[in-house]
């Protein structure tokens, strides 16, 4: 059974790390993130990939969270408090009454995370998808569906900010990814390890109803407004989108649902 | 030309419908509601559905929004001022620096809605969709795949409040839509337009996949975590995503759109 700590006063140092939560992220300091919320937090017990560091729980919700609280390692501690000095802490009424902060701990390279994969695989290679929401969505449908692997490129923000974590229902837990370096070139790479990319774009060469998937597929999403670097385009297989005529493009998450169905059921 | 009147007191009654715009909504007030931006604004003035009863502009951008302002109706008067006397009208830094309220004039009832609709044709009916985000998603998909209609029932909250229209990038100016009346059954009331209902379900009876659609389809989509209440459900075809096993089910706005693809698309 891990230490658990009462915590009575909002100001102890010791649940510093989780001061004012809202207001700021502990992404790029070595690793760190916050999680929220009981199945975020199971997700991060279950995987090899992160460990945490420490959680801040609602000292009424102990015995509810019993059962989770035992797969804490013995070294990790458990600081509880009752609401109101929770919610001072944090800085908002925190309902959820659970957080914790994780350390990622297996960061592999996209190329060793490639090699990874055996057999009939899905992958996504994500382009500049700075919005955190949408970060979020793009994983959660990445879990739903199976995919395998997702290479982030050096624009795209980090899934395990607060809210894409919390967005993605903890699939950013879930799904292996991997940050393609600048310079790298994600193409290549993603054909040396046997998969066919196509890139979504509103301007795509054929409709992906007619797509037939290959074995591995790549699947290359950009960001809304922007889309797609043209020299990246040009150099894979491109489809669209069936749409009404005068609308804008869809949304890039509801784009990654789409297509994943498609590479699902065809 | 409509009247341009320059404020320059953040206090000027007359742009006090304007104050404070993140921190409420004017739904529910007379079919009011407030349109952020320059595409929602034009959705606004091109539908004859709704008509804006003021705007508010920034000074700076009159020169850029002339073509959209000319297509502002006489009698509407049109609100400028420097972008600080702006700022603090609004709450916060508006950078779009366009704002207008706008009225609903055309509330048709869901029957007058169906039977103004003729031939092939899709249209969704909304259970319990309580979330603004999930709605502007779901109005966003809607309009990118022509959806005809959108029924509501009275549990959903409604497409016209600021967060839905600013995420459904217009759309919900752009979809019809109408309320069914508690006590109203929206399944006979689809058959008796000649539509076919399914219902999306995680424990839906056959793959969405395996669907043909007909020539006039109606989708029924409820809200994530309760889902569709089981005497609805019992009552029409239902299908399901396939999906990885193990994970959360998808969001309905996302499912929205798979569904949608798959009937642009079969």
């Amino acid at each position: 059974m891990p230490t658990m700590v009462i915590i009575d006063d909002p100001e102890d140092m010791r649940v510093a790390a989780y001061r004012d939560v809202r207001e700021r992220d502990l992404v790029g300091r070595d690793g760190l993130f916050m999680a929220e919320g009981l199945v975020v937090l199971e997700k991060m017990l279950a995987s090899s990939a992160f460990r945490p560091l420490s959680l801040l729980i609602a000292a009424k919700r102990i015995d509810a969270l019993a059962p989770m609280l035992a797969q804490v390692p013995d070294d990790v501690p458990i600081f509880a408090a009752a609401q109101p000095v929770l919610d001072a802490v944090a800085g908002f009424p925190l309902h959820r009454g659970i957080l914790a902060i994780g350390r990622r701990i297996e960061t592999p390279s996209a190329d060793a995370l490639l090699g990874s994969l055996e057999g009939d695989s899905d992958v996504l290679l994500l382009s500049a998808i700075a919005n955190h929401d949408n970060m979020g969505g793009i994983f959660r449908n990445a879990a739903a569906f199976g995919v395998k692997a997702i290479l982030l490129d050096a624009d795209c923000c980090d899934p395990l900010y607060r809210k894409a974590i919390r967005v993605s229902v903890g699939a950013a837990l879930l799904v292996p990814f991997a940050r393609i370096e600048r310079g790298e070139d994600p193409l290549a790479l993603l054909a040396r390890h046997g998969f066919d990319t196509i890139a979504l774009s509103p301007t795509g060469a054929s409709m992906l109803s007619d797509y037939a998937p290959k074995r591995r597929n790549a699947v290359l999403l950009g960001a809304e407004g922007p889309g797609l670097a043209p020299e990246l385009l040009a150099r894979v297989a491109s489809v669209r989108i069936a749409m009404a005529s005068g609308f804008d493009s869809l949304n890039v998450a509801t784009t990654s649902g789409i297509v994943l169905h498609h590479l699902a059921c065809s």
